[in-house]
């Protein structure tokens, strides 16, 4: 798929990216607003770019990550809203998560808002296109990866985790959160305790707590 | 001041709010989009409220605070985005901060798009007008609270800090971070350790994080 970025930060970040992403340069403002909208904060430079390169194809990537030791994955699902796709690749770079796994369908993809979001993270963190969820968690099972469901009807607190096996964490719809199903497929559903004054942390949110409990515990 | 709020959620815990806070309702499609943009997930209907009401004077907040025990604050200091200042006030909410300070100037006050974002928060977590940010903390220290400044420059790490006594975590603008002049009247600095894959969290995961730490030491 082909889409626009913008700004300095991210068009250069681009460029110098060795899977070659960059189709297009334009530094027309007119052009620009026409391409990016005219409230995006360009700086005076737009790229197109091919996110499929961005892309890394599941089985080849879990062939790689399979006999490392230490790895966090974070397996996105239904997630709606770019800003917390993005937020959730930049958390994942800063913490160390070893890649973001986004399925194919019914998930907002990787555009430029979410490349802008995840402030140069999209092109550091290995990001993995999957298909159906179900069955990619029982690969990750397969290939002894630990799958972490975050819920917050989960049956065990992040803190009381410790997290000494591989680990994949499933970070569901903001609303809606994991389907049903997908959470059957979890090893262990995590919760992270908060008080009755809101519904739920924000998506990304609770994907940067859980990250964080990981990291600091490696 | 008055603001326009929109959205069934934020409009019905508005009218709830017994400050008294909505001033007027409107139902009207066209009425709304004039208000409120048309890119608002509006749901047909927007409000003004006051949001002078929604704020309280810092000195009568702190006498009440101040004898409590488990205590934390959040004080925002030059925070432009709204998205992350609502983002900030639904994880206090979540993780039980017990108030947000916010500056008069220099900062981005409570708007419809904040409230939005706060997904309710905004009603429930005391929010504090503050004057100046360094004579707030000294009056917070006076008050025998710990003052915390959140940089990736601090010196002890988060997970190191015990949160024994009543705290306060300093968050910084987005790129600058928090003023050299601020940080030095922090007891301590804490960092919240990354990679070097991206420069920095995002301002309100760091928030999130800490308060998340906080929360699961008392």
């Amino acid at each position: 798929m082909k889409t626009w970025i913008y700004g300095k930060h991210a068009v250069e970040a681009a460029s110098k990216d060795p899977r070659g992403l960059v189709e297009r340069v334009i530094t027309d403002e007119k052009e620009i607003e026409r391409a990016v909208g005219e409230d995006a904060v360009h700086q005076g430079v737009a790229a197109v770019i091919d996110t499929d390169k961005l892309l890394r194809d599941f089985d080849s990537f879990l062939a790689e990550v399979k006999d490392q030791r230490g790895v966090a994955l974070a397996l996105i699902s239904e997630i709606q809203d770019p800003q917390n796709v993005g937020a959730i690749m930049r958390s994942a770079a800063a913490f160390g998560i070893g890649g973001v796994l986004i399925p194919k369908d019914r998930q907002a993809q990787v555009t430029g808002a979410v490349i802008k979001v995840s402030a140069g993270a999209a092109f550091t963190v290995p990001l993995v296109a999957i298909g159906n969820i179900n069955q990619t968690i029982e690969k990750l099972k397969d290939a002894r990866f630990w799958v972490y469901g975050l819920t917050g009807e989960g049956e065990k607190a992040l803190r009381d985790e410790d997290f000494s096996e591989n680990s994949v964490f499933v970070i569901g719809n903001e609303a809606k959160g994991i389907r049903e199903k997908a959470l059957e497929h979890c090893d262990v559903r995590l919760r992270i305790p908060i008080t009755d004054a809101v519904e739920s942390l924000n998506a990304s949110v609770s994907a940067a707590v859980a990250f964080y409990e990981w990291r600091s515990k490696q």
